[in-house]
């Protein structure tokens, strides 16, 4: 069992943390994470893109070529990255900025950034609604584990908003 | 110009901060960067790995096959990573970890682990002695750009005691 996924976006939004989080929660499960970031041109301004690849086994080959799950955030990042998702993907937007694909496939909106905003007066976070969906709509990383990860990876002061997005994030997706 | 750099030790020596950091550093300067960790059983006890390929140009294929630097914070990294050195790649190693291997090649010292507790009773800082190491032995990224990334990426609290050691780094390697 491999699962590949790619959280883009633009620079500024946190996929790169998201990200990071993720890889962590999954190596917490006990599995074995290859996780990715570019940076550059591509992070600063338009796109910022992370990668985490979750495996029972060693992971050979740590690059995802055909996505399992694309987290967008933004319509830049859809529009780029839409066509690497498989026939059997799944694809979790952030309906504040994405619009649906009208490509058929497994769908999950959840308005991050809007709900961010109103909930905690900033839309840094509106990653954590990201996650919180993904955790929702899949079995790849467990719950506990996820909010260990926000917990140990976020300073103090900002743990908790973060742990609280997260959770929105799960209510709201649908 | 493509720059392909590992950085390896124990799980808990901060390699993968260390490449998160050194990568953010290189976008400042305006290149383009992939980084790269793994976790879980690799990370956790024994080994932990982090990689960081530093481009003027658009990455392709974002592995580390041969390395240009290769770092090394524990004896089993160095023992594991040695022969990936590329003929004319430059090596750093944690000197109170790790021997100085046989090869004929370019190798750079820094008693990171011991300075550290010495110099500030702890040895979680090592990584970032490294880090200054590798910063004064080559010029893949600048001075300011790095002490910019460690305080962007550190908590307020424990950025200052970071850079210090990372100027330290500078000063002690041979």
């Amino acid at each position: 069992m491999k699962t590949e996924i790619r959280i883009a976006g633009s620079g500024g939004q946190g996929v790169v943390l998201a990200g990071h989080i993720l890889g962590k929660a999954a190596a917490y499960d006990g599995k074995k994470v290859v996780q990715t970031q570019s940076y550059g041109a591509e992070a600063r301004g338009s796109m910022a893109k992370s990668e985490v690849i979750i495996s029972d086994r060693e992971i050979g080959f740590p690059v995802v070529t055909r996505c399992d799950i694309l987290i967008t955030m933004n319509q830049e990042a859809l529009d780029r990255h839409l066509k690497d998702v498989k026939d059997d993907g799944i694809l979790v937007i952030d309906s504040t900025n994405v619009k649906q694909p009208e490509r058929k496939m497994k769908l999950f909106k959840v308005p991050a950034t809007e709900t961010a905003e109103e909930t905690f007066g900033t839309k840094v976070c509106a990653n954590m609604f990201m996650l919180g969906a993904l955790a929702k709509v899949t079995r790849i990383v467990s719950d506990a584990s996820l909010e260990k990860a926000i917990v140990d990876t976020m300073e103090k002061q900002t743990a908790n908003m973060n742990v609280q997005a997260y959770r929105k994030g799960k209510e709201l997706v649908q």
